[in-house]
């Protein structure tokens, strides 16, 4: 029998349709045709087809590890005014301020995010914090988006592995929507909503991975088939408050849910960053977001989305996977 | 310069980013090979793999134009109770509860929705609105969807032309919140939402078509590209309310803002349709989506939709396509 399940604190209702579940092999898709780096334009001999770079690290031997480049194709502009024209109420309009840099996660063309060391990925979760920093302390920039899109069905229109970074002038209505219900929360609770699903999910069949510092779970209202969440144990409001050793258990958790994900066939995804760089009441957290199943009709109309895979079964693929 | 534009009467922002812009033929695909109708449970000789007909409408000589069958793999059940188990905030669940039915536009497996004639797609519109009226009566149902996928980009995952409807049994909070928008509109300005985009756009930039009953637009803040929206021009508030004359009106126009679309090489699409059955003030419309631009991680984590057409070059598209 079907299960209609609610967010944890948003309004926001999910069909867990256990009639139309699947076994995960199901899901299983041959991986992608590779690219070629010829004419990628994040690999380290093109960089006449960039427009700069902002800051990189360097690999010690001359060139780099990671870096940070301008959008060549921004969604969003650097100049003119962030004022909204609100005089007419149907109409509400301005322009599209702010930053749109992408993160080259690695020179080499054809390692996936997930097959890069432990060590790399910790570097490089750092640089994401660093690179959020820089875009959210811009006066223009009200809200940092951090994300990454991999695969064609997740939005990635190059293959080569990278992230994205776009500062909004404006605050978008539906992350306000979740941080105020955070904070309504904690204030009739006296306690952050993710700190106490921390505490009931890891001791639930949801409970994926669990280290020092770092608990991974599929959560109760997954709005897609494996989704899986990241957050640090202790109560962090962004993702460049972590200490040394948290990063370091991030980035192994990250790695082998990723790692686990990819025995599906290197499956398109997207991972979200929810960091509250501004209040700092919020709990930083990762959504890793298969894209497995197609959003139709229904989703679009009535924002209900129907999950063929329950919570239940996506823990145990990521663990026994 | 990107542009920056809220929607009518939503909390929810678009980025139209010209910078970004192709022309129409830039999204032209191949047509989807025809799939076979051996195997097809929509097909009239596959009567075995469907499990019962609801109501059909004859066509006079023994056999059908168009039936509703029950969804076989059903997202909702249609037995238990709905109670919602609300005791533990932050695990609301309950049954999925609810109808779901399928509506087979035609018996020919290979006609697409719009080369059926005007007569028959009029005929099917009131057969649509027939059935979400029968389902909204059901004494466990709240609201009811309405829409059509087409293309497995759109999420169809049969190619035989068809609709669906879900009947639920809780108010989508998504959609409560866009009824309580158009009611708080009326309310502070003493007239619908709708009747007031319609008296500007009739004269904007972004009008597609208009004849006597009906208008065609593409709305302002416009998620997806070449996003059209077709309202009548009397206030409406649920399909089944239409009059004879507004039924051909609304057919015509459907269909030729599909074949426009269809010029792209029968591009995926959702339509969805908003009906308000109950509470009766919102102006019935159906939203045209066309999925040529996929959804990434920034629309996922912000809901901030980026798309790369312009609705004043969408319209231009439809009208002169």
């Amino acid at each position: 029998m079907a299960e209609l399940r609610k967010d944890y604190i948003l309004d926001q209702y999910v069909i867990i349709a256990q009639e139309r579940a699947k076994r995960p092999s199901q899901f299983s898709r041959s991986p992608p045709t590779p690219s070629s780096d010829k004419d990628c334009p994040l690999c380290p001999h093109n960089e006449h087809m960039i427009p700069g770079v902002l800051e990189q690290v360097g690999d010690g031997r001359g060139g780099w590890l990671m870096r940070a480049i301008p959008n060549k194709f921004a969604a969003v502009g650097q100049e003119g005014s962030a004022a909204l024209s609100t005089h007419d109420p149907l109409f509400v309009h301005g322009l599209a301020l702010g930053e749109h840099e992408v993160i080259i996660d690695t020179p080499h063309h054809d390692m996936e995010f997930e097959d890069l060391s432990v060590e790399h990925i910790e570097r490089l979760l750092q640089f994401y914090a660093h690179r959020a920093r820089v875009v959210e302390s811009k006066p223009h920039v009200r809200y940092t988006a951090l994300f990454k899109n991999r695969g064609e069905e997740a939005g990635a229109s190059i293959s080569h592995s990278h992230a994205q970074i776009i500062g909004l002038s404006v605050f978008p209505p539906a992350v306000a929507r979740l941080f105020d219900r955070a904070y309504d929360y904690a204030l009739r609770n006296e306690s952050c909503p993710f700190c106490d699903v921390i505490r009931r999910e890891k001791h639930s069949k949801r409970l994926i991975f669990i280290n020092k510092t770092f608990v991974c779970i599929a959560p109760f209202a997954s709005r897609f088939p494996f989704e899986a969440w990241i957050l640090p144990l202790r109560h962090v409001p962004a993702m460049d408050k972590l200490r040394k050793e948290e990063f370091s258990d991030f980035a192994h958790m990250l790695r082998k849910v990723l790692r686990r994900l990819g025995t599906l066939g290197v499956p398109p995804y997207n991972l979200v960053f929810y960091n509250d760089e501004r209040q700092g009441m919020f709990h930083f957290h990762v959504q890793v977001l298969p894209r497995l199943a197609k959003w139709a009709g229904f989703e679009h109309e009535v924002s209900v989305p129907i999950n063929p895979v329950p919570p239940e079964s996506a823990s145990s693929f990521y663990r026994e996977g």
